[in-house]
C-alpha cells in the first residue's frame, strides 16, 4: 500500500506524527483535511510542506 | 514503489498528466515543485487540489 504517515513541523524543525496510513490528503484555507485507509479522518491547522511519497512522509508545518 | 501521477486540472475539471512517478512534491508560492524517481524536476503554476496516495494520483489546479 502506498499510504503516508503525516507529521507536523513546527518551527525548530521538530516533528510530530498526527497521523499514519493516510491516502487522501485535500488542502482547504489554512487546513489540511486528512482521511487515512482506515476511514479516520482529521483536519490539521497549517499547509503541506514538503511531501516524499518514496520515503512515505509527508509534513505539514503550522 | 509507491510515487504518484501529477496531473493539472482545469477548471472544466479536465485532467492533463504533467509528470509521472513523482516522489517530491513542495508547494511553493503559487507554484508546486515535482521531483520523479528518475531526478527529472519540474515547476507546475496551481496549488495543490487534491491527493489520493493509494490511487497514486495527485491533482494541481491553476
Amino acid at each position: 500500500m502506498c499510504e503516508s504517515n503525516v507529521y507536523l513541523v513546527d518551527q525548530q524543525g521538530e516533528k510530530t506524527l498526527v497521523m499514519e496510513s493516510v491516502d487522501k490528503v485535500i488542502p482547504k484555507e489554512g487546513d489540511v483535511y486528512l482521511e487515512n485507509i482506515f476511514g479516520e479522518r482529521l483536519t490539521v491547522k497549517g499547509h503541506i510542506k514538503e511531501m516524499a511519497l518514496v520515503d512515505h512522509s509527508i509534513l505539514i508545518a503550522e
